[in-house]
C-alpha cells in the first residue's frame, strides 16, 4: 500500500517536540504523547473524560438558575480541573526535549489559555473583575479543541480540506460576490424604511437568504424586492438541488436505457459488449447479433 | 447472487424465539410470524391496517375540537384496538417456544407498552389520573414502530447506518465541537441582553443556524455577532454545497474535455474505442496499443 | 441505439386517440397533435404563448390593486382566451378518431375545467356567485399543466420517478414515522401552553423543523424540548450532509492516496496497472517494479 | 492533454479588441491585458487591491453611523478611486486596436458605469440630486464584477453552466409550475384573511417554503393549508434528500455485498482480479474467462 500522507499526532510529537532518551522523562513521554502502552491509552481516556467533564461544568455554570444555587460546588470543581490541567501542562513541558516549541504550538497555547482564567482570579483580581466572566468561560471552552488530537479522522479531514482549499476559496468568493451585488440591489430597492439600512446589513440578509436559513428578522416588503429575493432563494437552493438532480438523473436514465446486455463472445466468453459492437474487443471474434430483451 | 447479509424478520423470529413443531401452536406461528401462506399474508395486512387505524384514532383524539364531541366513540374505538392488540400479544407469547425472549425483546416491550394505558385506566385509576394523558397517547403512538418489521428496506437501512456508524459519530462530534465553540463565542459577543443567556442556549441557537433551520426566535443583534453568524450559515450551507459542487464540477469538466479520444482503428477508421480494448469492435482488426495524449 | 422506452406525446396521441385517415380532419390533426410540419410547430408555439399569457392575466387579476382599475380589460382578455381555448378543445375533439377517449383523458379534463369558469358566469350565474372566485382562478391556472406535453424531459423525469417509486415511498414512510414519534414526544414535553395543542399540530412542527424550513410560528420553549428539537434538526440536516460528506470524503481520500500510477507494460504498452501487480493483465508480461512518485 | 476549450481572458482580449504592434501602445497593452511580465502581474494585483478597497469604502459609506462622522474622508477616497479607475479605463481604450469594441463590451460598460456617479455629482448636480444615492452606490459596487477576469475557475464554471443550460431551464420551469399550482391552491385555501392576498404573493410564499428558507412572514393557518404546506416542504427537502440517499444507499449496499469476487487464478490461487483482465497480475498465468455469478 502507498505510505499514508497524514502523520498521526504521535509522529508529529516525535518530529516537532523531541522524544527524550531515557529515565523518568521517557516514561512520562510514553504515557502522555504515545498510545502504545496500557498506561498511555489509559492516560488518553482519562484526559478525554476530564476535558468533557470540565466542559460540562462550564456549560452548566453559565445557566444562571443552576449556578446561583451551587456556586461553591462549581468553584471547587473548576479549581479541581484547573489543577489537573496545569499538572498535565507542566508534565508535557517537563518531558519533551524542546519545551519552548510545545509552549508556542497551537495545543500548547490552548493548554495555557484554558487554565488562565482561574489563576487570574487568584493573582490579579482587578483584571479578573474587569474581564467579562463570559470571556473567561470561552477560554475554558477552548479545552475541547484538545480532543482533535485523539481522533484520526480529524487529521484526514483537515488534509482533505487543505488539498481542496483553492476550490473552496473560489466557491466562497463567488458566493460573496453574489451576496454583495444582490445585497446592494436589495438595499436600493427596499431601502432603510424596510430594515435595509446599510450595505453590510443588506449583505447579512442576503447570506441569511441564500443559505436558506431565513430567520425572518429582515424580509422584503416591496414586490420587486420579493421577486429579487425569490431569485436568490432559488439560487441558494438550486445550487444544492440542480447538481444532485443532474447526477441522479444521469444514473437513473443510464439504468433505464441500459437494459440487460447479456452479450457473450462465443470464443473467449467475455461479456459486457456494447449493443452496437460487431466484434469482440478482447479476442477479435465476430459477435452474434444483438437481440433486445 | 451473493447471499444477503441481512436476515429478514422471519428468520430473526426463527432464530431468537423458536418455532414450534406441530399442532395449533405451529399453525398460529405460521400465520403470525411467517408470510408464506395466504393466511400469513392476510394477517400481516390486517395488522398493518389495524396499527394505522389506531394511530389515526390517537391523533384525532388529541385534537380538542374533535375529541370533545365524540368522546364515547373514541373510548369505544380505543377499547376495541386495545383488545385486538392484547389478543395479538398473547397469541405471540403463546405460540413461540421461548415466550420470555419475545416479552423482553424490543417489539415485545412495544406491544406491552402500547396496550398499557387503557388497562391502567381500568385497574389503577389513581395512577392513570396522575399520569399526563399526553404520555399515555405517546405510548399508544409507539405501535407505529411495529411496522418496521414489514418493510425489508428498513433492515437494509439499519445495516447500512450501523456499518457507517464510526464515520457518522466522527462527523457529529465535529459538528458539536463547532456548535460549542461558536455558540460560546456568540454568548460572549451578544450576551444575555440579546437572548443568549447561557452557553446551552447559545448552542441551541448555533444548531438552529448551522442546520439552516433558522426559526428566528433568537437572532444576532450586534454587528460582530452578525458577522460570526454569517460565517456559521455559510459553513452549514457550504457543507452541503461545496462537495456537491466539487462532484458535479468534476463530472462536467470531464465531459467537456473528454470529447476526442483519438483511438482510431487503422482498418475501418472508426473511433471511440475503450482504452482497454485490444480488438476493434467494428471490424475485428487488432487495435494499436493505447497511448495517452 | 436502444429503442427509447418513453413514448413522446405524439406517439401517445397516435396510440390512444386515433389518427384520422384523410381530409380536413387529417390536416387538423397534423397541425394540433403533430410537430413535423411548419404549421404544426407554429401551432405549438402559439399555444404555449397563449397559455403563458392567460396565466399571467389570471395572476395579475388576483392582485386587487391592479384588478380594481382595469376590470373591463381583464374581463375582455379572459373572454378572448376562453374562446381561444374552447376552439382548440373542440378542434381536438373533432379531429381524433376517438373523441371520447380524449375528453376523459388527463389533458382533456384539464382543457374542459380551464374554460369552465367563464361559461359558468354566463350560463349559471347563481352557481358562479356561490363558488369562490379564487377557486375559479385555480381552475384557470391548471392550464399550465398542458405545457408538460411540450417538454420531453418531463416524460423522462416522470418515468424515472415512477421507476424509483418504491424507494421514494419507503423513504417517505420512514420520515413520517420519525415525524409522528418525535412530534408526539414534543406534544408531551411542550404541551398546549407552548403551542403544541394536538398531535397533528406537533407533527406539522416536526415537518417544519426536519425539512429545515423553520418558520418560527411554533418553537420549543422548554429545555428538554429544545434538546429534542436539536436532535431533529441535526437529523434533517444530517440526512443531507452525511451522505454528501461520505461520498466526497471517499473521492478525496482516493485521490490523495492514489498518487500517479504511471506503470506501463513494456511489452503491450498498456497502462493503469495496480501498484502491487507483478504481471501485465493484458498480455501476461512481467511488469517493472513500482516506484513511488 | 486535450486542448482546453475555454479561452483565458488574455486570449479573449487578443481576439476581440486587437493587440497593437509596437510602441507605447504595445507596452501599455502588455501591462494591462497580459500577465506574462512582472509589470503585467503587478498591475493585476494593484487593480484587484484597488477594486476591493473601493468596494470597502462604498460599503462603509452606506453605514450611517460611520459615514456621518467622516464625510470628507469618504469623499476624498471616492474621488481618488474614481480618478484611478478613469485613468485605467482611458488607458484601456487608448491601447487596444478597436477601442469601440471594448467600450461596448460587458467589462467596458461596467468600467464606465462605475465611475459615472462621481462625475454626475460634478457635472450634472440636478440629475445627481434626483437619483437616489443608493443607486449610485450600486453602480460603484459593480466594480466587483471586474474581478471575474482574474480567476480562471469562473470561466470554467460559466462554461459548465452554459453547457447544462437546457437541464437547468427544464428544472427551473418544473419548480415554477409547482410553485404556481401549489401557490394558487394555498391562495384558495388560506385566502386574504391569512395573508395570501393574491396569486403572486402566494407564489412568493411557495418559493420561500419550497427552498426551505422559511422566513415566517407568511404561514398557513388553516389545517388543510398546513397539510398542503407540509407536502411542499417534504417536496423541497426531498428533492435534496432522496437522490442523495439513493446514491449513497447504492454505494453502501454495493460495498456490503461486493465482498467475494470469485475470480481465482488456477496457478497461484490469488483472488480479486478485475473482470476484464486476461492474465493473472500476480504470476502471469492466463486467467479463465470471467463468468458472472
Amino acid at each position: 500500500m502507498n505510505k499514508p500522507v497524514i502523520a498521526s499526532a504521535q509522529d508529529a510529537a516525535l518530529l516537532h517536540y523531541g522524544r527524550p532518551d531515557s529515565g523518568w522523562r521517557l516514561r512520562l513521554y510514553t504515557v502522555i504523547f504515545e498510545a502504545d502502552t496500557v498506561a498511555g491509552r489509559r492516560f488518553d481516556l482519562l484526559l478525554i473524560g476530564a476535558i468533557l467533564a470540565s466542559i460540562a461544568v462550564v456549560m452548566l455554570e453559565s445557566v444562571h438558575a443552576i449556578a446561583a444555587r451551587q456556586e461553591w460546588l462549581f468553584d471547587a470543581l473548576e479549581w479541581g480541573f484547573t489543577l489537573l490541567f496545569t499538572a498535565e501542562y507542566l508534565a508535557r513541558l517537563a518531558c519533551v526535549r524542546r519545551p519552548l516549541r510545545y509552549a508556542t504550538s497551537f495545543f500548547g497555547i490552548i493548554d495555557l489559555l484554558s487554565v488562565l482564567p482561574t489563576y487570574l482570579a487568584l493573582f490579579m483580581p482587578e483584571v479578573h473583575a474587569l474581564l467579562d466572566v463570559r470571556i473567561l468561560r470561552l477560554l475554558r471552552i477552548f479545552r475541547i479543541l484538545k480532543l482533535t488530537l485523539y481522533v484520526q479522522e480529524y487529521q484526514m479531514l483537515t488534509a482533505a480540506v487543505a488539498a481542496s482549499r483553492r476550490k473552496i476559496m473560489v466557491f466562497l468568493s463567488m458566493v460573496l460576490m453574489v451576496v454583495l451585488v444582490m445585497g446592494t440591489l436589495m438595499y436600493v430597492i427596499e431601502g432603510p424604511q424596510h430594515g435595509f439600512t446599510s450595505i453590510p446589513k443588506a449583505m447579512y440578509w442576503a447570506i441569511v437568504t441564500m443559505t436558506t436559513v431565513g430567520y425572518g428578522d429582515m424580509t422584503p416588503h416591496t414586490d420587486l424586492g420579493k421577486a429579487i429575493a425569490s431569485m436568490m432563494m432559488l439560487l441558494g437552493w438550486g445550487v444544492l438541488a440542480v447538481p444532485t438532480g443532474i447526477v441522479t438523473a444521469e444514473m437513473t436514465t443510464q439504468r433505464l436505457t441500459r437494459a440487460v446486455t447479456t452479450r457473450t463472445c462465443h470464443q473467449c466468453l467475455s461479456e459486457g459488449h456494447e449493443p452496437d459492437a460487431a466484434y469482440c474487443k478482447d479476442c477479435g471474434a465476430r459477435l452474434p447479433p444483438y437481440q433486445h430483451s
